[in-house]
């Protein structure tokens, strides 16, 4: 099977920092390999991979995300050497869904955006204009806005399991991890930890003008001895928090697609104390690997349990459902049901002549 | 013969203000419908056309220019619409020439942006990716960079010559129309200017940070009682301006594929002193309807010798060579010479049976 896999173009595989779907590529297109596919991946040229790379830029032009011009770029390649390949997996986004719709190669996008509001009218007109090509959903909860669309797998994203540790030493303080956004809720974790009277400690990407507005409105306020942010982390930096934390807060207020950071959370054995928005449900199980609360009431509740729940039981979760190999599997159940698809409907059905 | 006639998506058709190919789409759409062609035009909502209008927005997105998830949006009601048409001729950019190219929908596609360097690369790598699409240059000079793309036609850009009269009333004083740019050459109008000791009004653009930069830098500090910014001006005062001006200074140093302000002032009877650069030469007849200078002294010696220039002729020139009319006959060959390749290479070649 010789599988183009296509990552975004705008930053490296694996990303140097952001690229949590570079991430995933990275992963995916490794495990690939490692199970025998043929894999050719498009991604800049600054990414590393043991697949073939093929790449219309040196480097990733990070700095001009989103333009037409450059996106267009990254497809030509494939477009060249198509009949080489016996699919396209698509990550690259909606240019690429409807470029990829127009050959004869059958492909399949993973969709890694929510469907709420205009995005998922943007994607129900891309699959009407361009029938044929199949989706892949992250999680169920991130199809309901379009149960119509042309799904044909839920795959669950993935880490490397081996690169977290289950080593916890938990203290005292709650964590929250993610980036500065009303969205993902650092206030609120803010609000948590103030009522508990426990300390926080809040990682997170603040760079952007919205990021760094909020964190001045609604963040920096709040800090003091206690309440502390730490500021953007590397990933061994990440490691230690989440050994340390007594509890990681997702006080998410959206229907994010797939929350990363807690299956991050289950392969350190690090209880979970969440909100039940998107991805929530069905990554974490109330009362086993985490707890799920359904509003901030039941979290400040919640944070005094997260003894009762077993560390061990969070590793083996994590292992059993969130590896690269359970993802590549995934995977490739769905591409081999994909190009079955696509032979049978390249094959006309037999017509048989009356009899004389 | 039914045509999918698209505009780019970013500014209305015709455009409030700026949108060069916008305003020759709109000649084009209105043309054809003239000329008895059954004509879909796909631009935004606020556009005015005698054609059946499509439009994926209500307003043009002027706002997110070059994002590939609206250009995309544009190119969808086509693509669902897309065996209503006998051929699409694209003027939206490299993405809308690469989906159209995808289907079987016979494809032109004109070039509205200089070859050099990488566009020239790009364009060279999207007809390699997705052969079998036309194109059409708005002058011979424009292929220069890249003679082995599939050219089907030579098509000059138009203007509404009704809009513009023959209203001589020359003073003293030069004029430059454009933008602010180095390209353009405000800078080296003032200084024929100068070296005449004649009077020059500066009508131009001058709104994004690298024109005010250059304005600032190269223009102002020469301005004075005669050398005079008079800054972005409408149709009638454009018109004033041109029935005013001795002379048309078109001093540029790039190689612009089309100049329209050259076309203008032929509409005019305004005589226009040219730099040998990019469309001017095949716009322009040197000693008929201009003078074509080597150099900044070329044009100085020239600009004495204007009166010799009969306004009637060059209006004449506009009319013969830069009405709708012949721009509208130019693509409607182009699309039956398209549209009889298209109809060839999808009939297989007579197989003859042996005689037995």
């Amino acid at each position: 099977m010789r599988v183009a896999l296509f990552s975004p173009v705008w930053f490296p595989v694996p990303p140097d920092r952001y690229g949590g779907i570079e991430a995933v590529v990275h992963l995916l297109a490794d495990g690939l390999v490692d199970a025998g596919v043929d894999v050719t991946l498009f991604a800049s040229g600054d990414s590393r991979t043991k697949a073939e790379l093929v790449s219309a830029f040196e480097t990733a032009p990070s700095e001009r995300i989103g333009e037409s011009y450059w996106e267009l770029q990254h497809l030509l390649p494939f477009l060249e050497r198509r009949d080489e390949f016996d699919l396209v997996h698509d990550h690259s986004g909606l240019v690429g869904l409807t470029v990829f719709g127009l050959t004869d190669c059958p492909t399949l996008h993973t969709v890694h955006g929510p469907l709420t509001g205009d995005p998922g009218e943007v994607y129900t007109a891309v699959c009407n204009a361009v029938p044929g090509s199949g989706l892949v959903s992250l999680t169920r909860n991130q199809r309901r806005p379009c149960p119509s669309l042309p799904w044909v797998a839920n795959v669950h994203n993935a880490i490397d399991t081996s690169r977290y540790r289950l080593e916890r030493r938990p203290g005292d303080a709650l964590l929250f991890l993610g980036r500065m956004s009303p969205d993902k809720g650092a206030h609120r974790a803010i609000r948590v930890a103030e009522r508990l009277g426990r300390p926080l400690k809040i990682a997170a990407k603040c760079r952007e003008p919205g990021e760094i507005a909020y964190f001045e409105s609604y963040v920096e306020p709040h800090l003091n001895d206690v309440i502390e942010y730490v500021g953007e982390v590397d990933h061994d930096e990440k490691c230690a928090l989440l050994a340390e934390a007594h509890a990681l807060l997702v006080p998410i207020e959206w229907e994010e697609p797939f929350g990363l950071v807690m299956i991050e959370a289950l392969a350190s054995g690090t209880p979970t104390v969440a909100l039940r928005r998107g991805s929530v449900p069905e990554l974490l199980v109330d009362g086993k690997t985490a707890y799920i609360a359904d509003d901030l009431a039941g979290m400040v509740a919640a944070v005094g349990k997260v003894e009762a729940l077993d560390p061990g039981v969070l590793r083996a979760e994590a292992e059993a459902r969130f590896s690269v190999e359970r993802m590549v599997e995934g995977y490739i159940a769905a591409y081999e049901s994909t190009m079955r698809t696509a032979v049978s409907e390249s094959v006309p059905a037999l017509s048989v002549a009356p009899a004389a």
